[in-house]
């Protein structure tokens, strides 16, 4: 992985440092083929910064909520910061980590957490009856869809920095506390 | 979704049915908009269809078991259908879905889909041990990537395909049996 | 076990091949010892063919969701066909081994493999409660024996079958698709 | 369930009685149908009672074991006084209902009680691994057989028992403490 | 732990001996050190002798029913004797070992070991409505307060006693039976 | 919980006051009970402050990654505060909410730890084996009884703090980062 890298994502690990003041590691774990690291990217970027019903915290708070169940090491550092930075709440960001329901959440939060937990766990006992829940919390059908497919994101993106032993930057510890 | 398609993905979709004789029912899903269709399908294609040193039957033998362990109706029926056709042989494709360890695979494949299995139940309990029994089964460190990412996208498909109930293209089920 | 047979289990094996075209495998497992394979082809065939108010297919519908659960790659295999025979729907045999509660049961049924489902998998937690709901669902206190009986019977013989590696035979897996 | 027994069933009825001073609910509770009643204690008899590698207080404890995991209030009454009784040891009797692990077992019994937990617990992942610690363990292929029948019995009376509310007779509790 | 025990501990014991008929054993594996056993002394009389909302035999109950629970096998002999011997009823002590759900209990004291079993089992799940469900069957905070120090005491002794393999005195069996 | 504390309460609580800048909400939490509040204190300094073979550091690790297991908010935030002002490692406190397995241990440590995760994930299955390992990474019996004694008090207050939704003080969440 030691090999310069092509000149485009040069550039895109330049935006990186400039906006976020580093290059996140995932990033350079995937930077050994360019279209593996277009693919992350791209999706990466439409789910969690592409337009939605559900806000950009929102979105990381269920980042957090499915790396905690996974325990993943990288996602629940990197995301967890994400979660402090956003809302300006660093209490937040740890409850996401420890136990998302012990935060105090309005009820369409809640909702919203309690299916990205189920969703996480038993994916196969979801059903319509867990849809009408969200639908009754005032989410709608593209709303659905996005809950699940940030779910879906960190269910694999959980299991790919688990499988390799990715490590978080240090620098995401100590920020927004 | 009813609205009409964009070219592009008109002419994607076209190439789909002359290639395979359907358009997956999970692109129609994806395709009420082009950028989250478009992002799911580089990824889908790096992975299962690019340069690995996993074979395609290998790497959809991963996408069954991964979607047998979450139950999913929409992965197991369309993938299933892709391991008896690649390999020839209907019964490995129900014992991909029903339990893979009995299937009679060699010792590399067996190794390739514990690893898988482990990854799905249990990411946060793998480590450098479970990395050490997938190179000692042959494989590299880029190929201990590919299952990983295979692994990583069918959690994240799954839970997509649960969500929202999709159902698969009826044309599966008897195919290559 | 290649002593030959007594001349009953003779008899028996042949009315096996002249009805179902073979003799399954499970029989020939019980043949060493004829007391053995008369007490499980007796309580067989008193359950799965014998007078109840669940159909046949019925019976076979929940036979394949209990070995799903176990992940039986006998009674999965065997099942599964019954299921796509008697019912001429071979997606329902399908959805019966994948996770039945993707298939487009009605509420009776749907009831009737919940119970079976719950029964297998946390058998100390059934209580009047989940009688009640059966009752509700249209089952008479004798409906709820037989399902029961079958769940019961499931359980023990993908244990059996499991505990020594039983083999299906290969004529199920293309049946009725 | 108030009909008169047929006369085979009084006469059999009788005999538990003699011998053994009950007649156990479980065998009330099949006898509303005669041909239940008789699948059902042929397979007990020939199973507990029959010629077999294991001894009879070995299969009461495997049965123990097995309801203990399942949590069966009526077999873990029952049997567990068959164990005090055939032993002549309470807290042995104590021990296979609370924590087999608890108690001063020889390598063999611990290793016949290691697979019949497993076999229970997750029948699905016993492979030739764990038969081959049976057979180090002293096992002949006839006694894994016997163990794995006797397991996945328990696995079936446990759940019939279960859903249907089974009380044990009264005697059972203080008997042989 | 063969060195000579300090006065109050020798005076301590001599009560027991009095009032028990015998030291229990956790005090003797406490008595190492002076201040160890003092601890433990203090809030087990605090917790299962003192003031309380809830009788000793049902808080003996729950401590059964987590011991159950974890399958510990010391603490489900020991407490299992003193529920027989509080209730008179040596069924009661047996159903809360096996399965607390079987026995006869009125609503007030279902509730109370649902809520017992639950935060054993899954204590991060526990909230604001499970604490309704315990006062509408009838427990003000004090009462709740009280459940869940003896549910906690009891997950704690449990794995101290698991931990270092903690063997009942053999009085315990024959006890009350 | 109005009425005026008890003299000895009110100068334990000006000490805690001193010493760490706060008091306790646990604290606050027994303080309704002058008895309980002695018992949990005196058995949590002689646990966390007395003398043992592992450090304070240690036992804190200890505390949270039981803590951690059963998800518990308030020990969490309270614990993952002192492992990182007693390693002076951020990271440290993170990685054993996170996941301590991430976490780059000593040996000793790390057996250490899953000796705490075994113990409260399946305290039924710990034996010798457990206790020969914990030996061959360095540990004494005395060391072995002080990790069970630790991780069972944390499995105690884990359930209090959840049974009665204890909120940890604010001022935990931005100590030592």
């Amino acid at each position: 992985m030691a090999t310069p890298l092509p000149e485009a994502t040069e550039k895109y690990f330049a935006i990186c440092e400039e906006k976020l003041g580093l290059v996140p590691n995932v990033l350079k774990a995937y930077a050994f083929d360019i279209d593996k690291l277009n693919a992350f990217s791209a999706m990466y970027s439409d789910l969690m910064l592409g337009e939605s019903g559900l806000s950009k915290l929102e979105r990381e708070m269920i980042a957090v909520v499915v790396s905690s169940i996974n325990r993943c090491w990288y996602c629940q550092v990197a995301h967890g910061a994400a979660v402090r930075e956003l809302s300006g709440d660093p209490a937040l960001g740890e409850a996401m980590v420890m136990n998302y329901r012990a935060a105090p959440l309005d009820a369409r939060q809640r909702a919203m957490l309690d299916f990205a937990a189920r969703l996480t766990e038993a994916s196969h006992r979801v059903d319509e009856a867990d849809r009408a829940t969200l639908r009754d919390a005032g989410f709608s059908e593209r709303d659905i869809w996005d809950i699940a497919a940030v779910v879906g994101f960190f269910n694999m993106t959980n299991r790919v920095a688990s499988a390799v032993g990715m490590e978080p930057n240090p620098e995401y510890h100590g920020a927004a506390r």
